[in-house]
């Protein structure tokens, strides 16, 4: 094993563009297997003000001077960056104690949570500085005023303050929203797993991949850091709910109204089904989940399955079937391969979840483990090393009781507890005032609808569990990237994740009002009222590197015969009776007669605005939002106005995607349809050599 | 004038389904202009634990079982109940100091935002109680575990603490978007101007439109109700800074993680753009605003314009057009149809206002207007009335000022300021902290660009004004249903309004995983790999009450020869290149000869899925999220499945919409195009008498 009698390492900050030690001794942090010393943590003396505001001023200038593309293409190049030499990693989190498989949850899915958001960056964001959220609204009828909500980085600095279970994920999945966003982070790991954390900062740092500034880390106490956030600033916390809630209502945080967000652990339920009795494929799945749930991490997750909600009828059965499948479990050195279970991340984390679990013990029966004496440990130091084997408990009476419902042993501790009837699985769930996760194991769908339905509101995710899903399943206990991530009361109220959704809590909405003219030159974006170019020049003639927000062609008219629509009709096969049958046509409530088909009218006005020629113009790649808002009858013209909308240069091609707003229009000036026409349009025409070769 | 000898009345609150009023005596609440008692208010005694509970469980059980276009038309039906009543308001408001055109405000205001809830319910929401939130996320490959997320409205009761200013729009602006999440709303609003609000929640509950329990309000103090919030509660404040911190830190809401959400005063800034000088429109369009601004309300708005930021070299015309346009202000009693200022609310509050004018005093010099001496009334109670005539004050140093960006007089005050370019203009207003809204009065987009992104992520609102817009805008200090209302830091950071999104506050939101088969029953909405239905009968002909979700039709192929692709060019007109010229189409980086139109491909899919006899299917109404995902070339044979997705009953027609997902296939299985479909369906066929004869 790699303990080894050398001086323990000691960790640094990197603040204000430099590494640097705190100025005390360091406080030891011990090995959770062996004991032996890893590292010395200590950030006094640092100037934490002048941190922040080296992150506002430095940081988070750079970072707005970036498009989000450029931001999304930084972060997948950290997530590469640091999946190449994620062996360094794993080697260093045992000292956690996490076995591999822990720590596959904290690095790779750390890492990975960084190139989800590279990806969802560059694929669902538009490759500007300023974010467009929601449609424009009228707010005239003339079109004269109108108002665009618009969202914004703020101009602080993220303090990211994140729990000692996971040193890398749970610093990456919140970086990884924020600097999406615009904003800059400075990230103060738990002192107690800070090493592994400060090792990943290296390298990030090490790689010049981000600008400086937008990353910062505080190894050690906080200071008097709370008492420089002004209200521009965001503080995010993960951990305990006393020490959440104390920072909540820190006074310069309050007096500021600066933006906290809180994920706190909580007393997350699995339900078994009533349907899913033993022998069926779900009863089996929920046993391997909880005791999975239960033992990884040994137990210190967030997301962990505290109580263990089964039909009264199968809470026997399920017992048993918990008891034998823990038996197996292997306590030992994360480091021994034979190992499935590690210690707790440190002696004073044993003592504490001891005493929860002597708690519960009052309500509860203990039916698997032994909380007093030591566990079998296979490898490690017995007596240094913060071991204890899985206990699983029992309550027969759950909805009299409250300490099950309340008390979190973070450890590998679980409670089993019966109910009667769907209501009463719900009503159990919501015993824990909220929780980050839920999960139902059922195939029927009544069962899954009526109580998901009953989670729902005091939960951020629930997952359904069933033989479909064995297989592809990512588990009760995986937060994902692209889901929402912390739950409502117990649970801290925050809300992480989620994909873009993550990304707002870094920004500021703002509505803008005004004219269309001067929106238009705030959001980069046309619309209707705003100033349009009609040149000579057909708008399809011209490259990204010509074309602007509002050049216009209009065309038309052209008459839509009976005959065109009998021809449409036949060479389709879309012989739909509103188009063939006058008599049955005038007895639909939506028309006076036989009427031309939709996708002939897009048709045709396709045909009026569409310049044949090879030109800048790639591609139609689809079409946002078509409504047909009026009919169009045998003997109407059609005009169509075509007004370019929203131009998006690709970061890494020669060309990029433009969106034009298509407004059809009757000879009586009624609108027939409108949407959104998306193209491809080249950066330059004729094209660069490399980009014909393509 | 109205005022009486008689003796006040009583107040009462509405909890738990009856009126009471307090154990107390009352304290008397003045006319505002007279000084004569208009209403004695109290409510102790009153058991608001018990209030909550009866909110939560027949309030928001019954409002949980509306769907949201049930909601809606409540809203409306409210909107326009009170709308008719409208008069007994706007008399009973004369007695808070505001004059008919403040009240219009207050009044028609808020009424207005009910209606406007009422339509963006049913226009923009689903006819269902769960709200799916996103697109669906694939979490593996074979479609057999998704992710979707719903909202669902927080099962608890949303307490709002309002403001005075405000007695009728402050209520209705937040139950609008609180009753159509589906949560019950219990109201506080302040003492001073409470026989207002009470009045309207008197026609609100003996209208008999609102469920028991949805609507419930305190006159009077709040006592011990929030000790017993839950974290399924929700709080939300308007009013001073120093009440909100103080009820944030609550030990219970924050126990609770209970949802709290502030809109405090903040300094709103004003900014005459640098082009804007004297005989420009936008010069007098500022100084109009500003005026209207500052005696609306006798500036109790918390979007009054406090800061007015002026090119240097304008500053001097700017105070002398403020100081003419002031001195115009006729101030009395509201009640009097010369008067254009009514006084502020009560004398406690004219004292308040007067010690805050000393203040800015200190930095700044008063140069309209007399703090001191009472103002020159022409009608009213000298004495007993709150009469102040407008200040307006001027810093020459703003940069180096601390008083006039943070100390609110909140009556009709306001600062003049001057700045140095663009960059010191965004400077000053930032010094406010963050404020509800800023206006810019600019007709140059550079202006309007550089000023309003600078402004953005301080601010909830930023409204550009210039000469387009003159007529049209709803001005600075309207905060709109449509538009997001709060603001950062100061301003409490809260977030109100902006139409669907104010609605977000009062739900959980909740990712839902599983497969999809599952996921569907949750959420009434069918995804990929979800269930199927493709029995004998074309899902064209069934009618709402036959049409599942799930509902399929698979149909094709057609092969799509070159003689299609050249025919519908020819009778479309659409001749672009990719579709009729072999070299220049192989030229095109995405495809490697010629292509059929996209429109080609839907035109086609359609003639394959539509069933041509009249039935239940009435109309396709259009189409989103049309994406051509691969090329179709000559000899393709294209497939196209069609399943039923969404089915939305409209509440008072004979059709819904419903939703389609349409995939077309080629015949080596790839996509070549994927979008919804939407149609509308009769409820019934053949339909009912009444429907044929619409």
């Amino acid at each position: 094993m790699t303990a080894t009698a050398s001086r323990p390492r000691r960790l640094e900050s990197y603040v204000c563009g430099r590494w640097s030690a705190g100025t005390g001794e360091g406080v030891p942090l011990l090995d959770a297997a062996t004991g032996e010393p890893v590292a010395l943590v200590d950030a006094s003396g640092l100037d934490l003000g002048e941190a922040l505001a080296h992150g506002r001023s430095i940081g988070g200038r750079r970072l707005r001077a970036m498009s989000f593309h450029e931001r999304a293409a930084m972060l997948k190049a950290i997530g590469q960056m640091l999946m190449a030499m994620k062996e360094a990693f794993y080697e260093e989190s045992f000292a956690t104690g996490a076995t591999r498989a822990d720590s596959w949850i904290d690095i790779e899915g750390g890492i990975g949570t960084l190139l989800s958001y590279g990806s969802k960056g560059r694929r669902e964001l538009p490759n500007t500085r300023v974010l467009v959220d929601g449609d424009l609204e009228r707010l005239s009828r003339d079109d004269s005023f109108s108002a665009q909500h618009i969202l914004t980085p703020l101009e602080g600095v993220a303090i990211h303050i994140n729990a000692f279970n996971f040193p890398v994920w749970g610093m990456l999945e919140k970086i990884a929203p924020c600097l999406l966003a615009g904003v800059p982070a400075l990230v103060k790991p738990a002192s107690q797993t800070s090493y592994l954390t400060e090792s990943v900062v290296r390298a990030i740092v090490a790689s010049g991949i981000l600008p400086e500034g937008a990353l910062q880390l505080v190894c050690g106490s906080v200071g008097d850091l709370l008492d420089h956030v002004t209200g521009q600033d965001v503080v995010t916390f993960t951990g305990s709910a006393t020490t959440g809630r104390k920072l909540k209502c820190h006074p310069t945080i309050v007096a500021n109204s600066t933006r906290f967000t809180m994920e706190a652990d909580s007393l997350n339920a699995a339900i078994l089904g009533a349907d899913a009795g033993p022998g069926t494929p779900e009863f089996d799945l929920f046993v391997k989940e909880v005791a999975r749930e239960m033992t990884a991490k040994a137990g210190q997750k967030c997301t962990a399955i505290r109580r263990v909600i089964a039909p009264r009828a199968h809470a026997k059965a399920l017992v048993e079937a918990l008891r034998q499948r823990l038996a197996g479990t292997t306590v030992g050195n994360p480091r021994d391969e034979a190992v499935r279970m590690g210690p707790l991340s440190s002696l004073g984390q044993l003592a504490e979840v001891r005493a929860r679990v002597a708690e519960l013990g009052k309500e509860a029966e203990i039916v698997a483990g032994n909380m007093h004496e030591a566990a079998a440990v296979v490898s490690g130091n017995r007596e240094k090393g913060a071991f204890l084997s899985p206990v699983l408990l029992y309550c027969d009476r759950p909805i009299s009781a409250s300490a099950i419902h309340d008390v979190e042993a973070f450890g590998p501790v679980a409670t089993v507890m019966p109910y009667d009837g769907n209501e009463e699985a719900v009503a159990l769930a919501r015993r824990g005032q909220g929780s980050l996760v839920a999960s139902l194991f059922t195939d029927d769908p009544d069962v899954a609808a009526e109580v998901t339905l009953g989670l729902a509101p005091f939960h951020g995710r629930v997952m359904i569990g069933n033989r479909d899903s064995a297989k592809s399943s990512t588990g009760h206990g995986s937060p994902l990237p692209v889901l929402v991530h912390g739950g409502p009361g117990r649970a801290g109220g925050g809300e992480e994740l989620g994909g873009l959704r993550g990304m707002i809590h870094y920004m500021q909405r703002t509505a803008i009002q005004g004219t269309p003219r001067l929106l238009s030159a705030v959001t980069g974006r046309w619309s209707e009222g705003a100033a349009v170019r009609a040149d000579t020049t057909h708008p399809f003639r011209k490259s990204l590197a010509e074309l602007e927000i509002g050049d216009q062609l209009i065309a038309g008219p052209r008459t839509v015969t009976l005959d065109d629509i009998e021809h449409f009709a036949a060479f389709t096969g879309d012989t739909f009776y509103a188009h063939m049958d006058e008599a049955a046509a005038k007895a639909n409530p939506f028309f006076d007669g036989r009427v031309a088909h939709g996708y002939l009218v897009v048709s045709f006005a396709a045909g009026l605005f569409v310049d044949p020629a090879p030109g800048p113009v790639l591609a139609n790649y689809g079409a946002d939002n078509l409504r047909f808002l009026a009919p169009v009858y045998p003997g109407d013209a059609l005009s169509v106005r075509l007004t370019c909308k929203e131009i998006n240069p690709r970061q890494d091609a020669g060309h990029g995607e433009v969106r034009w707003d298509c407004q059809v229009t009757r000879q009586d000036g009624k609108v027939v349809a409108q949407y959104d026409v998306l193209t491809m349009v080249a950066k330059s025409w004729p094209p660069a050599a490399e980009e014909t070769a393509r």
